[in-house]
């Protein structure tokens, strides 16, 4: 797995130079990433803003983070699971923790076994549309008695065990949007609207409340003054970017800052198809429907002469058509001089989805086009 | 990841004894487990023959079951991945190492980068059908050049760098089946006739020659007469068994001797739907089509009163419909009352496919039902 830094801080400057315009925090989600060395390259940033806080997906990646004493404010974005209690008393006594709640059941389980004092900050997880997690904008019936809840555990008296923060929400469903339009309305007709009407209906009883938005399609389309209504923003993927996001519209082929480089061990002329040993165990089974080839599961960029690391453009057609678990198939348009890819010789692809292909067992880490390795969290 | 050694047990001996019966050798694929101690599992079973020798994946994976000394013979069934030459060197100084060639290129540079005296087998990777990798069984001007290279490498000559064992095919396209009689038909009409008449072709310059075959579906399905032509078997899923094998009618769902235990996050009752703490990271995105409730990515067992490791039948009509990285969503049916699935409960998921399921970088090995803790391989 191999990354190009250039790529990689050009997205990520971009990004932050958008949550400067809209004067908003930017708290990136690492778990793309999951990478303490790609987390320096955030905060040295300066120029831009730089990041003192950022987003994980879960405690353990939470804790690697928080283990380098670089991040003393991390979310946890995903629906807190009360079966990691200790864990949450532990960071909640090291660090700013903020996590997400959605039913009373969480918030009264937080209630009875955190400590005193604790610096756990608690996001209430709104669905705006995408209809995975999060309570439905609309039914207060809902979002009322957890609200109740969080009220009475926030009071001033010197007990408090959790803070009451805000609303948080994810716009999952512009994953499945094929243009910048569509994007844009979802966040025009859904996120933002609703958001908008929360904070209105409940910032006299929470006068500090604060809206959370999250994901990188609508992070890149959408323009700063169209997210100005909210505190922060919680891209993640944006720092690789990938095929999907590039279907989407949020990033060009030429953004997407890791490609895997697979060897070549079979080629069968025949049927114009390359065998490469790069199967799911190493980009992840996810597809991507409705190009133009059908669904596929990776594309090959151009090698440069002169350098074995870096990477061109998109090769016009080919691609991967089938991944098994070592195995992956690719298709050699009729451009292609099928000989010069001999066996032995490195593919390079780009991945569908770059969270999942980093997050595949056999990467530890990064090579950077420079030729340095970099470590992932070790799960 | 929990795994039921009663169940895994009964499986391994299962198609131990049907091997037994076919009188071919038992060479499990090791990928599925990827554990030394479900290994040492394999070898204690004397009763049904025991096992000496296995396959496995990659060279790496290789290298771990043979750090052990207790594996001394091993096939990497994927075609030969010339840039790892240097492991080849070393393993086939070690032990008895097989690897598949499939082209002049890969022979040729083994031929020149091997030490003398290696203990390389090659096995020629033949295509009955699958169309993935392996050369058309009828390719025969394909095959030859190949052949004639191993021939004169394999020489009675001291300087012995590689030995032709044989003709090597996985019928992977018996995983598209979805009947016990389709998964036959590919074995009658194609496995079996193509194999045979390479066999007879080339066992005049071959005394030796043998001929391998491989999957789950086709060793589960087949009968042992059937199984007979051949001078080993090679599946390797059948240790853990999983949804899409009970979809092509390998096994029961009863069979199945892992599944994923996840916490229970969040609750909507609107929807009939549960998310938990389980996603693509735990199960890998491999999805099950054709399904009566469309395409599904896990189902729900019955939790056994008495246990916290143990799992009866299915719950009928309770799956995972979608999966994100981190999320599962559960559709919960109107048969099942809601109410008895709390948060921070846990549900166990049968996987759709277990080879990549427990290859995620999520589980580090296995809960048995035992309450034993067993490590996989360090990737």
């Amino acid at each position: 797995l191999v990354v190009d830094k250039r790529k990689c801080l050009a997205n990520l400057r971009n990004m932050m130079q958008k949550a400067r315009e809209a004067n908003i925090r930017f708290r990136p989600h690492c778990k793309t990433h999951a990478c303490l060395e790609i987390g320096k390259w955030m905060k040295e940033e300066e120029d831009f803003g730089g990041v003192d806080c950022i987003t994980v997906s879960s405690l353990s990646m939470a804790e690697y983070f928080a283990s380098s004493s670089e991040w003393k404010d991390i979310t946890v974005a995903f629906p807190v699971n009360i079966l990691e209690i200790d864990t949450i008393r532990r960071l909640a006594s090291q660090i700013q923790l903020n996590i997400l709640v959605e039913n009373v059941e969480a918030v009264d389980y937080l209630q009875d076994h955190l400590q005193e004092d604790s610096n756990l900050g608690v996001y209430l997880k709104i669905d705006t549309g995408y209809g995975r997690t999060g309570i439905p904008a609309q039914a207060l019936d809902r979002i009322d008695p957890i609200l109740e809840r969080l009220k009475s555990s926030s009071s001033a008296s010197s007990n408090t065990k959790m803070k009451f923060l805000g609303f948080l929400t994810h716009a999952g469903h512009a994953y499945h949007c094929r243009s910048k339009e569509e994007v844009k309305q979802i966040h025009d007709t859904q996120t933002k609207p609703l958001m908008a009407a929360l904070k209105e209906r409940y910032s006299g009883q929470f006068p500090d409340l604060q809206l959370s938005m999250g994901d990188t399609p609508t992070c890149s389309v959408v323009s700063a003054k169209d997210l100005q209504l909210f505190d922060e923003m919680r891209p993640g993927n944006f720092v690789f970017y990938d095929l999907e996001q590039a279907a989407i519209g949020a990033c060009d082929w030429k953004d997407i800052s890791v490609a895997v480089a697979c060897p070549i061990v079979a080629k069968h002329p025949d049927r114009r198809e390359i065998v490469i040993y790069g199967g799911g165990v190493h980009f992840s089974k996810d597809r991507l429907s409705g190009e133009p080839e059908g669904t596929i599961f990776g594309r090959v960029v151009q090698n440069v002469s002169g350098s074995s690391l870096e990477w061109g453009d998109v090769v016009d057609g080919m691609y991967a058509r089938s991944l098994s678990q070592e195995h992956g198939v690719i298709v050699v348009p009729e451009t292609q001089d099928f000989d010069q890819y001999p066996i032995g010789g490195l593919l390079f692809l780009l991945p569908v989805h770059s969270c999942m292909t980093a997050d595949c067992l056999k990467h530890k880490g990064y090579l950077t086009t420079d030729g340095d390795w970099i470590e992932r969290m070790k799960n």
